[in-house]
């Protein structure tokens, strides 16, 4: 039996120059991430780097020696910016090739849409040996070879292929939270909470600080992979923060 | 006098768990990478990574050494996950020390909101060295440490940060952009693209496809540091588009 107590681990390299110059907000950090935690896989670092073979390189061998599973976003369109592709080649030290199945699946989608030409076959071309990730929303399939997933960047295509891959990784036990909130500065019970967690094993708090309305308020998220010792740290940390005379919103504020 | 052709390079490290997880959505990224375009400095590379120490000091190490400056944000606060200013001290190899100047305006911030308790001197906690980053938001200081900038996590109080900062930092030409839109596949005109591309040196572009309204289109963003090659850039893609029978929206679609 695997063990129950393994964590899996991810990360992402976001790959793409409008998100460096900040022209494009991403979207697809948070939904990789919060995809992740629902498999039971921990998101643990994530990359952001320019449209540049080198940087790309540098990041998919460092990231996918000391993670279950590597993810990528952006890249993999039919334009010259986009060498996702061939830069995880690179990194892995195959060829680059042309899918038959891609091609397929190409092929029909541009049936009806004048043809495939040229730029569009580039998107049909993988990394050697790689499988394919459906692509509900559009035609170019997402790419995965070995533990290395390669996806979209538009967020609604990326979230079409989360949802083709879902159940399908082996992961661990989900990573649960609770979160609660108060009207208060951080700052008067940064004590409380740190004596809260000592007391709970296997529980982290995280103390996340707002200001609304033009009032300080912070909402604090517990997190575990055990249900009674979350609800146990929950309930300790809300009693916690009553006996100091601050009313408790379950859920957060 | 300076080279005016020399590239000021700039890296960020977002600090947080509630990022990874998916809970929070960063706009840190966004906002930092904008600023610096208009500081003439380019964001090369984002690394977000988890409330670990570990972590924090290897993302330092190698961003700092490999850029003029480097951005962090989130962890700087009261609380017992706020572990960012602990290590970049380690990363640095100096001590922690209570900065006098931050501890006056902690005094004076809390003065009327309770009093400066323990938790609150965490805030004033910076590496051996540093100077302050003024606060226009709330009472802790951001922290500056040679060509490192210590920012808070919460966007609003960046925000502030970045702007006293404004106009200090040594930077080169700034990267100008130009955009335009039409209701095109990518695909279509990915050989007109790269050759408009080649044809203009110091000149990239960028595709940036989308799906509204039911139908197919993209952006091109043209970048350079020179005004008028991004000018002939511009209007030569333009004029290819129209040529091919599309309907150019200056500015973007």
């Amino acid at each position: 039996m695997a063990d129950p107590t393994r964590i899996w681990t991810a990360a992402l390299i976001v790959i793409g120059d409008e998100i460096l110059s900040g022209r494009t907000q991403d979207k697809n950090i948070a939904q990789v991430a919060s995809w992740l935690g629902v498999q039971g896989i921990r998101l643990r670092e994530v990359r952001v780097v320019p449209d540049v073979q080198d940087a790309i390189v540098e990041a998919v061998n460092t990231l996918r020696a000391r993670n279950d599973y590597l993810f990528t976003t952006g890249g993999i369109g039919p334009t010259h910016d986009d060498i996702t592709v061939d830069a995880i080649a690179a990194a892995l030290g195959v060829e680059v090739e042309i899918h038959e199945g891609a091609r397929a699946i190409l092929s029909g989608y541009y049936e009806t849409r004048g043809g495939l030409t040229e730029a569009r076959l580039r998107m049909a071309r993988v990394p050697a040996g790689a499988d394919l990730i459906e692509n509900r929303m559009s035609g170019a399939p997402g790419i995965r070879h070995g533990n290395i997933f390669i996806m979209a960047g538009v967020p609604y295509i990326t979230a079409g292929m989360l949802d083709c891959l879902t159940g399908t990784l082996e992961g661990g036990l989900p990573l649960l939270s609770a979160t609660i909130g108060c009207w208060v500065a951080e700052s008067e019970i940064a004590d409380l909470l740190a004596a809260t967690e000592r007391a709970h094993e296997d529980c982290q708090i995280g103390s996340y600080p707002f200001f609304r309305e033009g009032r300080t308020g912070a909402n604090f998220v517990i997190r575990s992979t055990n249900a009674t010792t979350l609800d146990a740290c929950t309930a300790d940390l809300s009693a916690a923060l009553e006996r100091g005379g601050w009313t408790v919103t379950a859920g957060g504020i």
